[in-house]
């Protein structure tokens, strides 16, 4: 009995538990659009209702999917502190503490359980080629975090001083000066704040310039490094 | 006959055939802009009468050359459906049954035409390269896909937890949220929505410190790949 | 005496051309500040007389290194129509052109005159590596400009579908949209048009990503076929 | 004596020095914090006086530590002029000077301190790379930057003769188009500036369909030679 609902749940070489993984992934994805579509405001009681329903049913399946889990393993505690252990367990936990009171707040914790379709496809060798390049790259990745953090606050600090008199509901302090640093120095440029004085607009010139390389350099270096190991893939 | 049609219409390498892909090229730029000067609003009664005989003009021409390709092919029924038969097909569709009814969003297919275009150039060797490049990093594309796609759901319900309360109009639901997270994520930044409370503008900066990396993965390998292929093809 | 001048004007390895190729540069640079300076609006008639002055000595001297650079050419024809040349004579024209009637716009040709910076630097080999990059990847390079226009334009006319009705001055017609198009598929996003229906966001999500992969990867290739060359400079 | 600072102070083996290190990098994100909240507006007094105390302490440990570095210095000059003895040197100046007058602005130059975090983490390697690399590609990436600049102003002399007229507030001369130039071919584009007219509006698109590679090519090649050194100290 038990080796045969392990066939199912565990291991998915066979017709039966690619069946109950697609269903469990059908189900994360009808919990997520549910859990989505209940933020919006002003919904009729009916729907609401159905919303309810679909999230009792989801969460009484997801419980008893964990529990299958539990009683399948060999290592029962090992599965239980396992990465995707924690995940199905913070998935279902929410709703049981909500029984009492509304904690809305925690059932978005569901959304953990978006990473289960990493599990059914068989990424195990891209991710293995994406730690490795991690590895390779580990120290420069580091440095330029840093110095993208450094880079930050100095231009936070630079366009305090440029603009805080001329927009002073702007940039009030450094901290609202460090929210238009990020927002420039990736190049989203939400256009809610930017420096209006000559100083300000020649000190963003050469912070952009110094800038978006070194914010750039850490994603170039993971692309390569990805690139090299693919390549070794295809030498082995 | 058939023969010399056939030597016009499919092979390319004498002077009556690459007139007659030019001439076909032009029209469809022809057709293109016209249909787009036509979406132009409050044109003058001449200047729609002119569009109007652009358009069939085009389309009888359009007809013509995609009966005298079926006339030529030596598969009739593989060439119609080629991805170019289907795309010849769609492109003269909508005039055809827009005769009765106006169906002007059909006659948008007719922009599927300047994929002719690719046909024209010998670009057979650079496709190759780039499909060899997309199933060389197959699986850390579609795994960063993935990732991707999770990370902007992660970062709509985040960003709603913070802003809901304070902008109930801008961040309404996860649903609203979303179109933050891409528009965000991908460094568009518009400035329709953005974070005004301090959570979540400190949200967006681990958001985007993390996320920016992650999004633009995918571009790096696809274009190391591809100068990979650009690379082995010199060694050969 | 051909021969002192032509070591001066043309030859850059003793001490007196030095100086004159750097007179010529700064001379380029304050030629450019001063024009960039008349556009400001309200300035008073003494600024101008300087500003006229100093525009009147800079052609002056342009003019007499570009008689003297003829002088010394070995083939004075070749001189006059090689790239040099022809930036040279373009940058004094306006200047004689406009002795009679006000020609500010063409003026703007002697920005053309940057372009002499790149010469005094030897960076030929730095050119050369460059030229040899854009030919390696030439094909993929086409290939996915053409594919990049073709996108542009098929977002121009999806989201003119789905803006246009609610949005009738923002995407009034196709060539409107384009607009949007290009700014959005760049990332750059002023967020003077964006789409508001649900239709045009999710239209909008998809378009981006799909193209933003597109449209930053042709600067992919040229980088790594950059490195790639300067690379093999190492090894000789 | 001096050998027992020495080992706290300069070396980083052994458990007092690591205790020493870890304090003075607190004490350095302490007064970075404090120095920045500080710029917060309508501050009462009391928080003020706390901030004040946390100043002067930090300044006070951050002058012990100055001096002991350089009792504890083989060559007491060379490390006056070294690179983080000049920093430890400006981040405690403008306090002594401020004793008298207010100089908020010097006090800024605290932040440099933060480059003593490089210094704890043992970097040297990966800067070592860093520098390997952009002396290889050095050449390249000057010829971009200066290309960069040339179109940056290139840009602004276009986009003043299309927008100039119909939008003389916000391109009123090339100085006022250059911030429009850097914003956009930065993709940052904020919204403040835009072009309206439809000759501005095409420039714009083929000033970024040129521009955007251009002003990438620098991070790519970095990225790319940077990832070449890691490669290779995987080779060694």
């Amino acid at each position: 009995m038990k080796q045969y609902l392990k066939n199912i749940v565990e291991i998915n070489d066979n017709r039966k538990s690619r069946v109950f993984a697609y269903f469990i992934q059908a189900l994360i994805f009808i919990s997520i659009i549910s859990f989505s579509y209940e933020t919006i405001p002003d919904l009729d009681v009916t729907t609401r209702k159905v919303l309810r329903a679909i999230e009792v049913f989801c969460v009484i399946i997801f419980s008893i999917e964990y529990l299958l889990r539990i009683y399948v393993a060999d290592h029962k505690l090992k599965f239980v502190f396992s990465f995707y252990g924690v995940i199905d367990f913070l998935a279902i936990l929410p709703f049981y503490l909500a029984l009492g009171i509304d904690l809305r707040s925690l059932r978005a914790l569901r959304f953990l359980r978006l990473f289960r379709i990493l599990k059914l496809m068989r990424y195990n060798r891209a991710i293995k080629h994406f730690t490795k390049a991690i590895a390779l790259a580990k120290e420069e990745i580091l440095l330029f975090l840093i110095v993208t953090l450094i880079l930050i606050y100095f231009s936070a600090v630079g366009i305090y001083y440029f603009e805080n008199e001329v927009q002073p509901e702007n940039f009030s302090s450094i901290f609202d000066s460090l929210w238009w640093a990020i927002i420039t120095l990736t190049t989203v440029g939400y256009g809610d704040v930017y420096p209006v004085t000559v100083g300000g607009k020649v000190f963003t010139f050469f912070i952009l310039m110094i800038g978006l390389g070194i914010v750039a350099i850490p994603t170039g270096i993971i692309s390569s490094a990805l690139t090299k190991s693919v390549d070794k893939k295809e030498d082995e």
